[in-house]
């Protein structure tokens, strides 16, 4: 299929074979600057050999390679690129290309915000998460401890180019990871989308789709590009969703953001059922559809005070209170749900799987 | 007097007594929003009773000290600055009030910017330099190893206060570091300016000098935020100055940013001079000045080749290039003069003060 351009704020996302896209007459512009690619392990064994093959003008890019992980989206490897393109005398007239999932998408694009006060950078997200989340709304950042995206700016790309054949490489893992995402943009803002995806498996996910869901997050995120109001419908199951991944990331067993997404989804579905918002069989089918994809929701009442005082840390939030986004149907939802961090109501917040199927 | 307003981009500079300002009415805004002042031993010892005795709302403020000079404006500082706001539970909605010179509202602001992508900030200059210099203008950022300001965003604070009582505890060299930059806009901008202040010692520098100063660099900074063209007028005696600040910093003598900057234009005017950009008249004018007010320029021959490397990697700078500032009289310069960097003419910036007079 040909190229299909999103405009976003001020530049493209470009979905299609990145070939036949405009990225060619990009390098153009960039001929006489210095290119660098930053890529993770998997990018560099899976995806950079492809890109480079495919553009000449790469050949001689720096590549920089980074541990791959979301527990390497830090402060420590951030300042080692810095050292790398101070080393390397790299500009403000200079490229840096991030070729990778969300980390890379996102550290990379804060790595070059803050260098120099900005270089030109632009994604090439090889993750469905990347592709439908990341690498679009200009929110680039890296974690402080359990805190995810603690550190970071409102920036853009140059351009986005988004090529579906670097997902063939991906473990199923790494499809619910964006799925869950593209199941929340369908939950707060598309009846038509939750249709069209909500039965799929991961590999049933076409091109169209993920377009779809990219200019479902494009249409939210210029309508609101500062977080102020409707953008902060994209945080549906991340006040909870962060939380939890913040917290299992400092023990033996973290998950990933998509799964843990997909459970503070089912959780703040039925703390919005709980306060009258979502009418029930959303809430019932949402929470299967849900629980059909994911693995089940843990137990989490033991540790629900390390998760509320976390949630209470959300970038969201007011000092002390909570704040959700609360569906009141598939395909409509609303911002600014806020509670007291003691209010009784959170407690249904933790319920268990096996209380519901 | 009553207090001066200077509009900038989209905050204000106000100048007078801080508790005639805005100030007031700025904190009533944030009354139920954390107050976080940021301090080092300095302004702790100098300046903080004084803010504090005069509003009472920062009386609950929480106090951030970080160790005061230039070797502290780095990335380790600023984290542990980022993680105490995350304990402290600082929100978007809170408050960021740096109080201190160019070290602290740079890095202040550069913490502020980042943490959460943006907290509102303010600052409170309590420098001459700061005052009409770092305060203004949109830029913040850190150092990296002898990288001076390597990494920072353009973020606007959401006001600055400049109040001339917090300079009665400075010692003459801190006066010499704004008086550099008081003497830089006069140079490139406007000669009445020069005229008003070149002949004065430090402490005859007036609360008007100091608005005049500020308005002229707010004015070029309007015309050009992101320094694409005439904003990088500013950096005269910055592409030798900062070179020559960073590579001493590395040694057991580093000097003032202020110092460095005045020896920078004495050596860039020589350069404008045999460049036949600027007239023997006032390249003499400016470097007697110079020489008069701050340490004679030393021999930096046997260093040249540190520092040119030093200079390739400016911000300013394409690849391989160094890139200066040239008066062309006192009150006018141009820039984008840019040379490679085995350039013979460069050899013209190594000269000793003993050379001259």
């Amino acid at each position: 299929m040909p190229i299909h351009t999103l405009q976003s704020d001020n530049y493209t996302i470009e979905a299609g074979n990145i070939e036949e896209s405009s990225f060619s007459q990009l390098l153009n512009r960039f001929s006489d600057s210095k290119k660098v690619i930053i890529v993770d392990e998997n990018t560099h064994e899976y995806c950079l050999e492809f890109l480079i093959t495919q553009f000449e003008e790469l050949t001689d890019a720096e590549v920089m390679l980074l541990p791959a992980g979301e527990e390497n989206k830090v402060l420590e490897v951030s300042f080692q690129v810095w050292e790398a393109l101070s080393e390397y005398r790299v500009g403000r007239s200079d490229l840096i290309i991030n070729l990778g999932g969300g980390v890379i998408t996102d550290m990379g694009g804060f790595i070059a915000s803050v260098f120099k006060r900005g270089v030109h950078f632009i994604n090439i997200p090889t993750t469905l998460l990347a592709m439908v989340d990341a690498s679009v709304g200009g929110k680039t950042g890296i974690d402080l401890g359990p805190y995810k995206n603690q550190l970071g700016v409102f920036n853009t790309p140059d351009a986005v180019y988004i090529d579906k054949r670097f997902l063939s490489s991906l473990p199923e893992s790494e499809w619910l990871n964006g799925y869950a995402e593209m199941l929340k943009h369908a939950i707060v803002f598309s009846k038509t989308h939750w249709k069209t995806i909500h039965a799929k498996t991961p590999s049933q996910i076409t091109e169209e789709d993920i377009i779809e869901s990219i200019a479902i997050k494009n249409q939210i995120v210029l309508a609101d590009p500062k977080e102020n109001g409707i953008r902060k419908l994209l945080n549906f199951g991340h006040t909870a969703g962060h939380a939890i991944e913040g917290y299992l990331l400092g023990t033996e067993s973290p998950v990933p953001h998509g799964i843990a997404v997909a459970w503070g989804m089912s959780m703040e579905a039925e703390l919005a059922f709980k306060t009258g918002v979502l009418n029930e069989v959303d809430r019932a089918w949402i929470q299967s559809v849900l629980a059909s994809h994911f693995p089940p929701l843990p137990d989490f009442t033991p540790v629900k005070q390390e998760l509320l005082s976390l949630m209470t840390n959300d970038k969201k939030n007011k000092s002390g209170k909570v704040s959700f986004v609360f569906p009141s149907e598939i395909g409509q939802a609303d911002v600014n749900y806020s509670f007291d961090v003691d209010a009784p109501v959170l407690e249904s917040l933790f319920f268990k799987s096996s209380d519901l199927y």
